[in-house]
């Protein structure tokens, strides 16, 4: 369902449960970015009604869960601040091919796959987070990113051949995997 | 209470109701824009707590007003598409000031006269135009244009001391007064 390549590695809790402070400040900047990136999107297809109405929509929760996590913070007394992020959004934007219409399809899959990893990370941390309030909280937000995925990749169907997006998918999800695997960042939600 | 140097000419309402589909595609476009600029400070300032709740209240409302246009437009058989700004908005913030605090003070403030302006044009179209179903429309927007006049100049006083601030409020209404003044600009909302 979330077309992902890999599964997240049990090193990556171990870090998260070692670093929960960090990693929560890295949620709230992730929340806010989605949010920019599906505004964006609603920018540059702004004559695209269906995508108009979706990146609204998405606009809103993201920003909805933006605040969830700040006041999250406030409640375990965590200072939120800048963050350096992982090079995981970089690198994927990295793969964004210039022309038009592929251009419209690899941000919407590019965006679809960063939700579908958080869904499978945030399901995770529902189910092996010791921490248990936040094991609920991710619980809750698992749905969301889900939903925002199938969106994505639903709308990236719409700017091109349908059999051609489902393949460009399976090569962006190649691509995701590995740059998670190679990846030597600082424990992020991407990392 | 809307810090305005000038009132609108009666010239522009005349431009006005025999362009209004024009009109309507570019506040279309204003509201889209009003959106992006709530989200960039948001970004920008993201360790300012009020400022990013009020932020984010204010996305969500220029959004729906970004629907609700698009809603009109369909039902006028008007198709939304791309269209040329007027240079206001690139003149107004040419003002800006490039460091801090003074930056986000006059983005603060100059969001907030753009505000002001389309809640002093709302208001006209509410009380002039001959076409009523518009003329309830704009009516039914004035009031959320006049709060974020009022969100934008109070978030401002946060970044400095409030006589400053009120100081170069008066600035930036009077330059705002005479951009428009000096506009060779076609039928906009800001023309």
């Amino acid at each position: 369902m979330l077309n992902l390549h890999s599964a997240t590695s049990p090193r990556w809790l171990a870090q998260i449960e070692e670093n929960l402070d960090l990693v929560l400040i890295d949620h709230a900047h992730c929340e806010k970015k989605a949010a920019g990136t599906a505004l964006n999107l609603l920018f540059a297809y702004v004559e695209n009604e269906p995508l108009c109405r979706a990146m609204t929509d998405i606009v809103h929760e993201e920003l909805e869960h933006f605040h969830m996590v700040l006041d999250l913070l406030r409640r375990r007394g965590v200072r939120f601040r800048r963050l350096p992020p992982s090079k995981y959004g970089r690198r994927l934007a990295e793969l964004v091919r210039k022309l038009e219409p592929q251009r419209a399809i690899d941000r919407l899959l590019v965006a679809g796959l960063i939700e579908a990893r958080s869904c499978e990370r945030f399901g995770l941390l529902r189910d092996r987070l010791s921490d248990r309030e936040l094991a609920d909280f991710y619980g809750g937000l698992f749905e969301s990113e889900a939903r925002h995925h199938a969106t994505y990749v639903q709308l990236a169907k719409s700017f091109g051949d349908e059999r051609a997006v489902k393949s460009r998918l399976e090569e962006l999800a190649a691509a995701e995997a590995e740059i998670l695997a190679a990846s030597d960042d600082p424990p992020r939600m991407h990392s």
